[in-house]
């Protein structure tokens, strides 16, 4: 049995010139991989008729079912669906449901006249299948020729995504046999991606032709995955399943988790298991590890709240941080994050304080204090413990790479490994 | 004159799975236009031979440069090195100054035993020219073949960027003549991207074919961008310059910036050109504000900090909201958010304060507070205003919408617009 085969073409100018990032793509390829379809490939292109009808007909012949996103809203440039009538020699027709869909989110919810150009939105090819939108304006369609099935969505990241999930999976599910995909990632930390090559060397060489090994190193944590393809669901996950138990031996030292979640979601769950709570003291991070910890579902639990002592004014006001401190010293020291740390515990009544102090760029170094040097503090109850990085990264980077640091102290913290 | 093309091939797996989403390809698309290189398209393929080496027949028909990025690391899934020289067949041989390098990185810096793992990286073909990589361990390489340039980059974001900007960009300004690229960007607030093309839509009849608009909306802003194409750099610029007047005049009631600039950064500027400064006190976006006002280089010229009360317990003691108000509106309301943001900026001490309460979802809603309402305040010296939204995506994208509208309402404010 061949497997299922898809390609992505995500449509838009914006792409080519790099003034947006293409989220979508990683989304569908994720929802498709989840039942078993193989993404073979994506591709972007620009508003452009040529490139879209050569992407067409490149991905008409390698694969069963192609999804193009993008192109679909109400203006000059939106040219995907007029093109998809021409390719699949369709004429265009009002779709009543969607015509009546619009005329309400205009007139009875945004309390706005339709214009022509809304009700333009409810034309669709005669030829196509329409794929209620309930998020927006712009309905999806789905083209059927030779055996393949395309899918055409809007790019706007929310009502693509709603479609994916209530139109699109459905029916794919429904159309096309599934060749079980599966996937075990885990978390590490403290160790590079060379030397982790080394560590699991052996181990990789036990690994059946059916399972992967890849490695996503990204800022001072490596995330390890197999990858099983297999007719056979049952087969191939026990045989995931035993390599991953192998393989989360090998790594045991630095292993954070054996779940494919990100590091603030690891200690979260952590906290919550504890029924424990944090606070957060955070001056080059400017909130960015606050962020983290509240932006999953359920961290009231445990997330209490911060300050951000982005002046120095605030480390003394709101954190204790001694005007001592700060005058001989400094405020990027090991003195002032642990007293940050310990103060957001205490006056946040918290089990644990999480504070930082650094350069984060691209200025602000000195002779002792290079770009890039970050201290960051942690506490409970009974210590406090410090350690100063070293960071080489842009402004951007260096802010998420002491966001996951700092959550990974926490996480050693808690677990007592610190 | 024809316009120098490019393509963009990004390499790995975890593009395909939709593990990881994939900047690479905007950064380097951005650094291309920037010098007038049209990108006809970007396509991503799997650490897999025949897709690679399919890629690399495909883009080598229409482009004069194909831009690599991805699978040069250390460990077995990095097959790019060998697959390019076989397709370009050559022979591995070790490139001496990358092994010095990559030997002072692990004996002197990281104070490691360099393993044969690591030797292999300074390997390279004996038909590249190596492009340095003062940033990691794996070399950039450049090969020709038939007037075209191959890159191949690693595909950690900084090191492809560092190589981007000091040894491709460097090359292809060399050899390649430049068909000048403009463009100019704008961003709205306040309409929606139907009603902004009724607007301007005598305004689009009149440009010229050398010029297009296109319309890029964000969650309740929408970027417009001109670009112009032409030889003649003086006389697109020119156009370019009269068009976009004309533009901002036709959109002046929305503007918010005719720069290529984030809501946040048109904000901070504001303020700096004013000597003013904002603190922030925020519930629901956990610091997702700060974070925003904060990310950018020279913000401490601005922001003084902010408390995330994400508990409510946090808005009593730090944002003097009474346990009254909690007890009778509660926490989303008028009244809290109105106190949070007089009670920050007094107690910061700044000119303005911004702040937020609301319900992000997936849960917490009740009857008259229904999932996505989340109150927004803004205050200086002389009064407090407040508004209310009504926000109907994920958690995720509710807290960056509920961001960019606190700070939307911090800019009519400093404008006395409200």
């Amino acid at each position: 049995m061949n497997r299922t085969q898809a390609t992505i073409i995500t449509i838009g100018d914006e792409l080519l010139i790099g003034q947006v990032i293409d989220t979508n793509s990683a989304y569908i390829a994720q929802a498709l991989n989840h039942i078993g379809v193989k993404v073979t490939n994506r591709i972007a292109v620009g508003d452009d008729k040529k490139s879209i009808n050569d992407a067409l007909d490149a991905a008409s012949l390698n694969n069963d079912i192609i999804i193009l996103t993008g192109g679909l809203g109400p203006t000059a440039d939106d040219i995907t669906k007029p093109l998809l009538n021409e390719y699949f020699k369709g004429k265009m027709v009002i779709h009543q449901p969607t015509l009546e869909h619009i005329t309400n989110i205009f007139v009875n919810i945004h309390k706005r006249p339709m214009i022509e150009r809304n009700r333009k939105q409810a034309e669709v090819p005669d030829v196509c299948e329409v794929l209620f939108n309930e998020t927006g304006t712009a309905p999806g369609m789905l083209f059927k020729k030779d055996k393949n099935f395309y899918f055409s969505l809007p790019g706007v990241p929310h009502e693509m995504r709603w479609l994916i999930d209530n139109q699109v999976i459905p029916v794919i599910k429904q159309n096309f046999q599934s060749h079980t995909i599966g996937h075990r990632t885990l978390l590490t930390a403290g160790i590079g991606e060379s030397f982790l090559a080394e560590l699991i060397n052996d181990f990789e060489t036990t690994l059946p032709e059916a399972i992967k090994l890849a490695y996503l190193p990204n800022f001072g944590v490596v995330r390890l995955r197999l990858t099983g393809t297999s007719a056979d669901e049952k087969e191939i996950n026990h045989a995931l399943d035993a390599h991953f138990e192998k393989l989360k031996k090998v790594v045991a030292d630095y292993l954070v988790t054996d779940a494919d979640d990100p590091m603030e979601v690891v200690v979260g769950n952590l906290l919550k298991s504890r029924n424990q709570t944090v606070a957060t003291a955070e001056s080059c991070t400017g909130g960015y590890i606050g962020h983290l910890l509240s932006k999953h579902a359920g961290s009231s639990q445990f997330y209490t709240g911060g300050v951000i002592s982005y002046d120095n004014r605030i480390k003394t006001e709101f954190l204790d941080v001694s005007t001592e401190i700060l005058h001989t010293v400094g405020a990027v020291s090991q003195q002032a994050v642990e007293q940050m740390a310990l103060a957001v515990r205490k006056n946040m009544n918290t089990d644990y304080g999480v504070s930082v102090s650094g350069i984060m760029g691209p200025s602000g170094q000195t002779n002792e204090k290079p770009l890039g040097m970050v201290w960051i503090g942690v506490a409970n109850k009974e210590k406090v413990y410090s350690k100063v990085f070293y960071l080489r990264f842009d402004r951007i980077r260096n802010i998420e790479v002491t966001a996951n640091q700092a959550i990974n102290l926490l996480r050693l913290l808690i677990i007592n490994k610190i």
